[in-house]
């Protein structure tokens, strides 16, 4: 296998990752005189702040689902790739993927995160992540598959362990999982299930930190925490969560909580590229960067978004936080910057606009801060609909989401509650990832790769 | 585990699948003066009639799946089971499942039908079959994969085999998804894959007998083929698949066609209810039943629908078609009949009234045979179009329906080409059955599944 992407007179850019930094990069990229090459794991761009929609059976995956094919259609210079980078060979300009090797002129690592486990073996195996599109989906089923077990099983020890959820991480995915199968819990389990008392069933959040969405305001965190409260989510502050083992959760003052729903949203690492490390990635692996998301040391390698870290920017010594906003504007910015680098003048330094940032806990109920302006309640959770609708790819799809909202406002009953699960498909993706790295020696494949 | 199923003063019937027959029987017996218990190793209902939208990514897998417990909410007396059944012993009116044992008064069979792959092993490990939402999202998976290969493959070999869609199986289901694959190709994989050349992409179908939609008229398989053939699509008639290997299709006249996207609508067999066989199975390992659906020799087990063989109907000696329409009927009578048993009154024999069948080859392209009367093209189409609708559960999924096909029809574009699938949910499923069946033994469970 190879890339197989013709060769141009344009300069190549390969961006790696079409998450919301990856895609705005690529569209701004749009008759910049570039030939652009998307990367991705996935055929399909993830809207993921409404992915806790898909895992309580809310949404349909497709409609936070978009095929990077049909977004680009008839953009021209452009190659949609379906690969994983491995590593990259920057004296060559050339980087190694599970479909071969590719050369460029410049490249923009946009890959984002990943679920971290901080190391431990058993939460990774155990734990059911919520990052993207398909592990909402294995979310959906594996809750839905323990309502079912709960029915049946054996002894009230299954039973307890089935019904209880165990949400870890109190940041905005955390709060709205647990807000959603609250809500779930109260309007549909009755209906689904009269055989059950739906009060044995037990939805509990678990954060290590002082306070829910920390990366709010006070008045955010304290108002989420409030929501969830009353709406019967019972929510651990300062306890940290240790491991996992027998069907139960360990906190690290040594209490536990029997679950087999064991939900874990409650940190991310940055998606490694084989042999960037050591000094070249900071504070959780994210790849360190310039003003101009430059990787150190490099002159036509850039990272943007959550995959990357930026301490240039005043306000942000840290580095910023990890919001979509971040990604959207660098990769807005990059694409200016490289047109000037091309042009040779001067690129211009990154600096993060704040446009604030809300969570939503339940219809009616979200918190949102813009600015100096702390909002909560319904006017914030209009604000949320409205704001996450505007920003949803296609008409198509804005349509039939906003049919599914009104539908299940007016009826607080979803109708996606489906074990379901793509038979073949896993087997078939496997073997695409197998026969691909067969193929890795024999990487460069077609001779349109080569360079000059 | 157990069934877990409270005693209750009312006759106990458990039915086994809730396809079309199924589902009927358990709404017609609503208020009967039974308890009725469902039985399906899936959650929800499959409207299979638009299956292949499923598999050419025209439509939302959630479109035309129903949760069981969605569609009985507020029904009483009712209780639904996620399990498969293994076997039955007749004379403790007591059946095995992967949950536990259960006990019954009057049991039904109605588990439908699955592949029949004719004992071949390489066809049974490399087709992909089409005959539930499953198979159906692994099929457009495996689909939208190779196309994403076919780009980057190493060799015209592997493109060609990639690119070969061989559809064997001349019935409905083998049309249907011709066609829609063939409007793919001329709508979507020129706007998605301007690098290919749709002529690349070659449709054949492979009919063993002399002609397509056998079931249907003379006329409606001539203009199915027509209609096809004028699509692009090769259909090979009197052509039978002996074998696959190598990539590559054997026909039993020794010619080979290259592919890796070899699907198989070939044939079905009767669901296996682990030790009812022998005399009691009829061709297509049928359960042989008695004009009531009553299984020979049995009092109080029934069987209905594709999974049962009657010979009793005047008009159909060799037995009914396995069509939809039989198994509503089949259904609907049952529930009559089983009330009159319970009144010690007589049952009525079951006889097929024919409503006429249709399929669809594209946009404006079906073929209906209503009696007398066939019709094709643009007023076929449409009625099928409306039946359809009609028979689809649920207004949202009425409407969502409506607008994707209205939406596509416009726009000439489906947008849910997603290569998606829902991680970690597989090892759920396979856990949860796993788990299961170590309860085997220890079936009975909790005593309220005993009888006094």
């Amino acid at each position: 296998m190879s890339f197989n992407i013709p060769t141009s007179k344009k300069k190549r850019v390969i961006i790696v990752g079409g998450g919301f930094g990856g895609l705005k990069l690529a569209n701004k990229l749009k008759g910049a005189g570039f030939q652009v090459v998307l990367v991705d794991r996935n055929n399909y761009h993830q809207f993921l702040p409404l992915i806790y929609q898909v895992a309580s059976a809310g949404m349909e995956p497709t409609s936070i689902s978009f095929p990077f094919r049909k977004i680009f259609q008839k953009r021209r210079d452009f190659f949609f790739r379906l690969a994983e980078v491995r590593s990259i060979t920057p004296d060559q300009n050339m980087i190694q993927t599970s479909i071969g090797k590719a050369y460029y002129d410049y490249i923009v690592f946009a890959a984002g995160t990943t679920s971290n486990f901080f190391g431990n073996e058993h939460i990774r195996e155990y734990a059911i992540p919520m990052k993207n599109v398909s592990e909402a989906m294995g979310l959906r089923n594996a809750l839905l598959a323990n309502y079912e077990r709960a029915v049946t099983c054996a002894t009230e020890e299954e039973k307890r362990e089935l019904l209880n959820i165990v949400i870890v991480g109190g940041g905005a995915t955390g709060v709205e999982i647990a807000g959603a199968l609250s809500e779930m819990k109260k309007f549909v389990v009755p209906k689904d299930y009269p055989e059950m008392d739906k009060n044995d069933l037990h939805i509990c959040l678990v954060e290590a930190g002082s306070r829910l969405l920390a990366g709010m305001s006070e008045k955010a965190s304290e108002n989420a925490r409030r929501f969830l409260e009353n709406m019967g989510v019972e929510v651990l502050l300062n306890r940290r969560v240790s491991d996992y083992k027998n069907h139960q959760v360990v906190l690290a003052d040594g209490e536990v909580i029997p679950t087999r729903s064991f939900i874990w949203v409650s940190g991310v690492t940055a998606v490694q590229v084989g042999n960037i490390g050591g000094d070249a990635l900071g504070r959780g692996n994210r790849i360190v960067v310039d003003e101009f998301n430059r990787v150190r040391g490099m002159s036509n390698v850039f990272a943007i978004g959550d995959q990357c870290i930026q301490t240039t920017d005043e306000a942000f010594p840290n580095g910023h936080p990890q919001l979509a906003q971040v990604a959207i504007q660098q990769g807005e910015l990059l694409a200016k910057n490289l047109v000037s680098l091309e042009a040779g003048e001067k690129m211009r330094p990154f600096r993060y606009k704040d446009l604030g940032s809300m969570a939503t806990v339940g219809r009616n109920k979200a918190v949102a801060d813009i600015g100096a302006v702390k909002m909560h309640g319904w006017f914030a959770w209009a604000m949320w609909l409205l704001v996450h609708l505007r920003s949803i790819l296609g008409i198509r799809n804005k349509i039939l989401v906003l049919i599914n909202w009104v539908w299940n406002y007016i009826t607080y009953d979803y109708s996606l509650r489906l074990i379901i699960y793509a038979r073949k498909a896993k087997e078939v993706v496997d073997r695409e990832i197998r026969e691909a790295n067969s193929h890795w020696g024999s990487g460069s494949g077609s001779p349109d790769d080569e360079r000059p």
